[in-house]
């Protein structure tokens, strides 16, 4: 895994608007939503973007003012918006109801854009540029061209030496009705993949014991295995990063007041990689990375907000009084 | 026309949930998005349901939160709503820019749980027991399953011997792509039509002079002809009935500190119906209908929302002060 | 107790407008409230009508706009309004705070539409045609009229044989000026009661040891008897179903993050109804129950929100993660 | 009229809590309500108070969180409440559409607090200090103990030697079920005001012509008549201030871009009185009441918000733009 | 410490304007602000005012419409605000940031009409009258004229015989670049202070152990120390008052669904110095000490918010479910 | 002028957080506010960045949150904000009042990081590179650093030789306390300026006829004049764009319905630029520059939001009923 390229950060995936309820409020019963920009890969780009990074964004959004609404957000919090097309196809859609304890995301993503058209970068020539690539499994999930263009795209960066980050994301409802070339493209990405962001007990066809040595050898690449596990019966949450020389897993924060569920993971990835890229050993990216997720329950919307020095004064075992 | 059928008014279209700026801002720029329900059918509905009178909504929404948010709306006016069917598919969804003088409607109504699913209903069952049919040209404009639906319901109707209301609402941006075939099906249709709510003129084929004689002529079942004729430079909106037998044109009511322009035109067909089903004369007809327009320039959401005491003390031409 | 009779559920008791404070925000210092419906018995019959089944509200709203806005609201949850007449009187109103830990409910309800006019149905006619009847003891609480028609409407449903769940409600406030006569018709309920909600120890003239046992020999009517019990000091909910066979208690489920406690118990009545409804055990009426109960406390206004589908996926003891 | 008596303006009648719907909201699907207070005489008082003036409010609140929001809100205002007594009885309430157009004000203040103790002041020992009294018809509309006590003030001022102003505040809906008895106080209520605020022709019993010349003939004690005069279709308002000397009239103001009608006439009083302290002559008297009535127009809520230098600032005949 | 003097409390500090985000929101990216005013001095203040105490505020606000904001706000929670100065300069500003585990104060208060104008009132005019002085250390910290206006207050204060609160509210952020006279300052202050608010752990200068001891021994003058306790990891906060005879300790109560932190510690000084006034003993006002800070957690904005009855009605160890 | 450069167009100015009230509500009693940036220079740029074109804003803001929300939201309109220095110092701040007919502007700008650190631009280094440099007046008002930054800036341009483009944007409370050499700087600047926004008329020096004719004798090297005109009493707005060839009055065009005027003049500077850098003829210039500054009127904050596309369909003289 080279570190020392120079070049953007690339992030490859479906940007889509959210909408939703207020706390308490219900979608069936909902009179306003709020309006924020989301996807798996746009979060941990955003972090990451705002920790001072270069990072560019690729994906397509439809020609439309939500497609405008979107790329407003995503430059916003600095994130680089010159190879984001825009194309004809809806805006994919998601609707978050705040209800405590019975949170329900609603998708709304058929006949995308992004869907329709995410097939159409030059992987090679971005790939000569960029110092790394992330992606989530989402890409996958969604079959047809984004799952196509995933591939693609992390053969690429292979080629040109780029190290990849891959975040299974795993999400049952998008698996459902996929068919098993579909699956076996998760296998065929585990290969390319550098550093890779999921508890390896999840991952299908890997034993639940010896899940991380499964993986490790499964996947000679793979040089990073990260991951927060929840539980949720006592509000807490952990994490863990792995490599083939070391591991170590942080005790568990607790998460009091959540505001904001959606989106910690990718927070996560986002602190994670940013570690890795200053060479940081495996104790201060799993530390990190713990803090941006416990940061993250208490913001709104899918994505962490702030600044380096807001990560570094965050302590997820101390969440501070007052700060003045 | 009978007019003493016994049994509901059948409102027959889509249904949408429709997401709104506040004003003066613009979708590329909102935070947040007011939640209605609308559609011209169902609009005209529920100023019909709120009147006192008995209407069943015949429409399909989606099997999901949002389907069930505006099942709770149509129910909130007093729509009967034993007839919407639930079925996989999209919710179809509008939005809207309150922005003064660049208003915008921004569609994202494909593969609808209505498009897909428009087909399914037992229109002789429903026409048995019906007292009128109300309809609009959208349902032609979405062509496939919709436009057929229409047609086969007019005709279930026509042979029921009920009375069908058309409002042609005529939007240049659904009819771009259509084909010939379904154009044609706008004529078939005003030849089962016994009320027509446009302005002739806007009927594609009829000659710029003479058009209601001409459309009188061309569709010999259609008993009244209705619209509303809007002079944005002087914002002000008259209306016009006109039978085979009487024409009443009403004064230009002035419009001012508009809250939501949308729906007005249902409001008026809505009223209009009414008037025709009290068997009101042109005069009376014309008159309240202006009165369901004009006001409901003053409603915030697509909907009139009033009861018959509000529409009867409403005078278009002196808009009173504070009620007390 | 005949569980197979046709026709609605009929639920009878005061519906008033609901204005409540944002969060942490108190009555003396509001700037604007939040409108909902709410009465414990159209609370409950929301819950049932959101299950599918077809319940009938019977209540007196005023012939005002305020009134066009409650029986707008019980509409959208899919409450027949068909016996709500409209009469002079006021709107009953009653203010919430919704700041922690000091909670307030000021009622604003002398001389309402429902306390004036309580009195004037057909209750020989409804019960003729009813599967269940539903009402609270806040009813006799109020006395006057609302006292006497739930005293007729009770002997009406025995003498057609239309089983009587009575949700006791204790609340000392309404109770403070109310005469022995007042006090008495309780007991006459009780004795009219098929299913009570209430726990026993709360019933006054009953020993605090062997309450369930005394009231099940005071009211030989009386076939099941339930309530949720709160742990305040745990953050702690659970729910006890007693037949005259079986008793269920459930575990205490956590209570996180409470959005609004008002109308939870409602939401236990109405779940527990269905429940044997449909015949199900001491057991299974528990479960249900509670788990409406909790999932309310996530809900903001009086009423649960969702649907058959929302309720049976729902367990208290585990509040899931974000669904998608 | 002795201008130069030290001491407090008093100002007597009911205040309320006014809420209301957002701008095209209607009473009948508002999800939330602004708060505010409002009254005649406390929104003459406002602006008096505003101005820099000393001005005790005399009237009685609830005993209740809702009376203690009215109290704070008249006390931001610089309203001093140390006559403002507390007692039970119901907070008067007002509920305000914004619907553009078809504007409705809905009482609900029924066996009020102020309705059912307006009786307990000591006006004599009131008047010995106060340097004005101010008073509406409203009082005498309401009957019973407002309109007792009401000429009891009056005549203790009198007697005292405190000039008294009088806002008729002529509303049919207040006067419709009054007595005789009722209506005979408004007349022994003009023969002991010294300015009077009404147009003479709405003066139940004087002649259409020659109206200000019948009112001074009628009632010798008044000094003073001043109004204003809306014309709705123009969307214009003036003023008129007469004496038994002089009398000036203004042209007729634009108001464009209306946000709160209510409480312009109670702004215009205020000025007007301000003037009359400071000695002014009738043009400038009409002048500045004209300005405090125009721009109460553009203010959200009951009472007109500002300073004396706004005041003066403001021109009614060149509404600025913005001011930096 | 004499308590028996009649006349007013003095509360002198800086008032300023806080702007806070919605809970979740981070400063970078609100979109809107709440309005509050606050100040260590104006918070105490204000729960003494509402108590029915009369309370004073000496402070300089400037002469604008951010001005009168801030002294509406005082006079709406019954602060006497005739002391209250306009001058010149800035109003003070601070933001506050309500995410959940990272809550943020950014101060803004350069230049403030209170910072360049503190020095201008006539203490020994003020003390002549006055039944007690409260004060906090951020006048001090402040430096400048607000630091030796504070001293020479509170020697005024002395030589009149006004018993002096002195709350040190400790904040190293506004201590940083204070010159070794400014902390000079607080030493002399404690000289003539005879009720303390902190936790002698704090002060500078004292041993940690046997700190109270110390600070009695160190600063004659001084009869009560009194503060509360916040334990972070457990969410609870406990209280102490200790005088020369007698110390009580509360045990800590659970702080659950905290609205806002900012002000509790002044609301435990107000209600301490209430208790103090009526003469209770050490156990009673560290009793209602406690229940004002945990009753204001639950309250938003600076200030707590409630009457006498409130408070007296609240215990803080059993957080009351809805009271009725 | 220099049309062919290429580079991107570079802003100057400061850039300030606004702070509004709603429609209505006074700054004396405001509960909320929104939030927007604003800067006649950024605002000029938004619209420019909107459009497609490259900008660069070049100012100071605080290394402080309230910083970095001004510098996403100069990123989210599309403006590149690698020029912008972050320091000590305070974020410049207005407040805005958005009551109808007497709206104001309350500026909080002392002491600001751009107040105390606009001169650290490398100006040459900047000039090399860019294709346009546009500037306001306010640069000069400010006085101090600002105005000698202004200066500097714009001898580097015309030494690089780049096209400048300066809006007198003449605010007298600004210029109140300046000294002559101040207003010196503004001759200064005429006599360095390409493209001149101001009416003639308004600069100091120039008689009030041929003040067009004396303007471009007065300043050889300015090639264009552009203003708009506001007849406040009619409501209406025109423009002129006058070059030594040709001069283009417009029709005045109503307004109706104004959102908010604030940045419109910015928008008619940023679309006339456009014009003239895409080689327009006078006409074309300022018909797209009164549709920007119409339809500006429209939208709420300081800036334009749209596309080219939205822009160019947009008719000032026809504001279009709803678009769909």
């Amino acid at each position: 895994m080279k570190l020392d390229r120079p070049g953007p950060i690339l992030c490859f995936g479906e940007v889509m608007l959210r909408l939703s309820t207020a706390p308490g409020v219900r979608l069936a019963n909902a009179q306003s939503l709020a309006v924020h920009a989301g996807g798996s890969e746009a979060n941990a780009g955003a972090l990451l973007a705002q920790l001072g990074r270069q990072v560019e964004m690729i994906t397509v959004l439809p020609a439309s003012p939500l497609g405008d609404q979107c790329e407003a957000s995503l430059r916003s919090v600095g994130l680089d918006t010159r190879h984001v097309r825009r194309s004809d196809g809806r805006m994919g859609l998601y609707f978050v109801e705040g209800t405590a304890g019975a949170g329900r995301i609603v998708y709304d993503r058929a006949v995308s854009a992004f869907a329709e058209n995410a097939d159409a970068s030059d992987w090679p020539a971005l790939a000569r540029d960029a110092s790394w690539f992330h992606m989530s499994g989402i890409n996958l999930a969604l079959g047809g061209k984004p799952a196509e263009a995933a591939l693609d795209a992390a053969r690429a960066m292979v080629d040109a030496g780029v190290p990849i980050s891959f975040d299974v994301n795993h999400r049952a409802s998008l698996w459902e009705d996929r068919s098993e070339a579909d699956v076996r493209r998760v296998n065929d990405l585990l290969g390319l993949t550098d550093v890779l962001f999921t508890n390896p007990r999840h991952i299908a066809g890997l034993a639940d014991e010896d899940a991380i040595a499964g993986a490790f050898a499964a996947f000679p690449k793979i040089a990073v295995i990260a991951w927060t596990e929840r539980s949720v019966e006592h509000g807490r949450l952990s994490a863990n990063v792995t490599t083939r020389d070391e591991s170590f897993e942080t005790d568990a924060a607790s998460l009091a007041n959540v505001i904001d569920r959606i989106g910690s993971g990718d927070a996560f990835a986002g602190a994670v990689i940013d570690a890795i890229l200053r060479g940081a050993a495996a104790e201060e990216c799993v530390k990190v990375g713990l803090a941006a997720a416990v940061m993250k329950h208490g913001i709104a919307g899918d994505r962490w907000i702030g600044t380096r020095e807001d990560l570094e004064a965050f302590d997820p075992f101390a969440p501070e009084d007052v700060r003045r």
